[in-house]
């Protein structure tokens, strides 16, 4: 187990009715309001009159910031950061699922910087401070509702570059499992892919496995996952499965999971970013295409610890590991195309003759990564297993 | 799964050679530290040097308060606030395990008020304030060092009660799983079984089992707990079991397993207080007696959850719901009797005539906790189970 710090101080305030209490949250920080939110969903969806009705009633000044896309773009969140410089906003509230949150945390950190914003994404300047961010989320995935990091894309050679800083986390959340009743199926599926991605990448990172603990976590919650999505698909209004899916996810990447792994990285998100920033694919759907190349790519170093995945989850017996480890890859990718997301390049259209364009772009987000193991022909390697 | 609201906000600094950290740590909050701890035992093992050398490289004046017990007492924690006061301490900082974690937080809380401490442990008073609170972890066992209660005696009928409030929650924590190399057997053991009995008593509370991420953490935490505390007793130097066993019991009661799981009881620690207020046993001994004892006596009104235990953590086949309970309870009673625990009153040292007058203590308690389900004579019932 290696040294690590872990804090995480985002109030989650969990369950049916709870957005009611966003106005009193809020008010905790401020009288202006920033409301970033996304398109028409949660004005159809009925959150945004709850959202609405919670902060008028805390007799907080409103300002709505609405748009924000999937992948959210620089250019769109710099608009948000001059709004809230010019309403002089105390508090930025998100409510949406990951990209909404991001946009909001960038605009957070944006406000308080006068050099590039983009210049906090490449590295080149710290964050040293930010409005308080608070979420009211509706897409459960990206777990940015109780994490430090955001997500964005520049339009300037389609780069989605991600921020990581304490100033950023959410200092409350409010997570109702039924505003997630009406995600189509399809989001469904690419948030549960999402989370399973978030475990898988430190799991096969913990080779040494001299963290029993966070195996099992690791295990426990792929089941739980992938039990909840299953019941999900089927009923889209089963309040205990979208419960346990929506705290299950939010624990898969908010730190817990990869304390004590020492320095973990995300390859298959990397190589997935590149993807959605050229192709503007769901970000769940990139990573369903590419979680199982990345997987038979390593096959040749980390059978063992595949092998281990393949017994845990899948029950898959045999002695040969290499044989055990192929298979349960092979059941992964069963796995997602059977939740209904593409599993190759061509199932995402994305064109298979552009797969040095790919790594092309991800290579250069791989430098910034400092993934230095992730070389052009490595990347292409990979994507050539995720046909 | 039920509504919840779950805050910790505890910084931990976990790893070999972190404590050097805690003099620029205390340095954050205040220049004047009352430093609170037990007996000769950190003296020994060399983790009050690093303390002291680390506070003094941090320019802090120290002010020591030795002397802390097992069981702490309010007698003793009183002078601890009356010379917090006199030398207006600015921080509190617990170098020890619970006993001295939970004594730092009566005096960080009672510093501030001006009426009888012990009205904040009858819940008559609320605790509106306290001084920060640090901790250096010594014995890993209570998750004191994570979560926002605290426990005391008051030599007054002997009465264990606690308190629970954010302000006590240590702002920052330093796990080193070195400082716990030097622990004896029999409290390595204690620690086990102090965090079994924290996952085990929710787990049975969870009877509707509508949050399966709640009974895998649950199951996933017992057997590394498990697992770490028999490689422990053989190689007390391992320093990844005495890691993986150091964060696990943390996370068994900083209320992640709890949250979801609705109004929760402690209804074991409830009547161990009794037998380690009046008999002065170690708590996790005192544990291993009731809990045993405890389940058997739930047997007739939960023996699917029992069995399920006993088939996820003892993988014990059968049919017969009651019998696999069964077989389960004795598995777990007799894994405590192997790591070198008692498992009966008289084992204990507890003379089992005096069943009523522990009762009688008990009862009391379980008033203030409002386990109203649990009269006299059901604890009577449950005590006679440990024999």
């Amino acid at each position: 187990m290696h040294n690590f710090i872990f804090e995480n101080s985002t109030r989650i305030i969990f369950g049916r009715g709870q957005i009611s209490q966003i106005g009193r949250e809020v008010a905790r920080f401020g009288r202006t309001v920033l409301l970033v939110y996304g398109c028409e969903s949660i004005k159809k969806n009925g959150i945004y009159d709850q959202v609405m009705s919670s902060l008028w009633e805390a007799g907080l000044k409103i300002v709505e910031f609405p748009g924000v896309k999937s992948n959210p773009m620089l250019a769109h969140t710099l608009k948000g950061i001059a709004l809230a410089r010019e309403v002089q906003a105390d508090v930025i509230l998100a409510v949406g699922g990951g990209s909404v949150i991001d946009t909001a945390k960038t605009i957070a950190a944006g406000v308080k910087v006068d050099h590039d914003v983009w210049d906090l994404f490449t590295y080149k300047k710290p964050i040293l401070s930010a409005l308080p961010v608070l979420t009211v989320l509706t897409l459960s995935a990206s777990a940015s509702e109780m994490n430090a990091a955001a997500v964005m894309t520049r339009e300037e050679g389609l780069q989605k570059f991600s921020i990581r800083s304490l100033h950023i986390q959410p200092r409350v959340s409010i997570l109702d499992p039924t505003a997630l009743f009406s995600l189509s199926a399809a989001y469904s599926a690419y948030s549960a892919v999402d989370a399973i991605s978030h475990l898988l990448e430190p799991y096969f990172n913990n080779q040494e496995s001299d963290s029993p603990f966070q195996d099992r976590l690791v295990e426990c919650f792929l089941r739980t996952i992938m039990e909840s999505t299953e019941i999900i698909l089927k009923e889209p209004s089963n309040y205990n499965a979208r419960a346990n899916m929506m705290w299950t996810t939010t624990w898969a990447f908010n730190g817990l999971i990869v304390a004590g792994m020492g320095v973990t990285s995300l390859p298959v998100h990397m190589i997935e970013h590149s993807l959605s920033a050229i192709y503007d694919i769901a970000h769940g759907a990139g990573l369903a295409i590419v979680q199982p190349g990345w997987m038979r790519y390593m096959q040749k170093n980390n059978s063992r610890k595949l092998a281990r995945l393949a017994r845990e989850i899948f029950r898959i017996d045999g002695n040969d590991e290499n044989e055990v480890a192929a298979e349960g890859i092979e059941k992964l990718k069963n796995w997602f195309a059977a939740i209904g997301c593409p599993t190759s390049l061509v199932a995402g259209g994305i064109p298979e003759d552009e797969i040095e364009k790919i790594a092309e772009n991800a290579s250069v987000l791989a430098q910034t990564w400092q993934l230095k193991d992730y070389t052009r022909e490595v990347i292409v390697e990979i994507l050539r297993q995720c046909r």
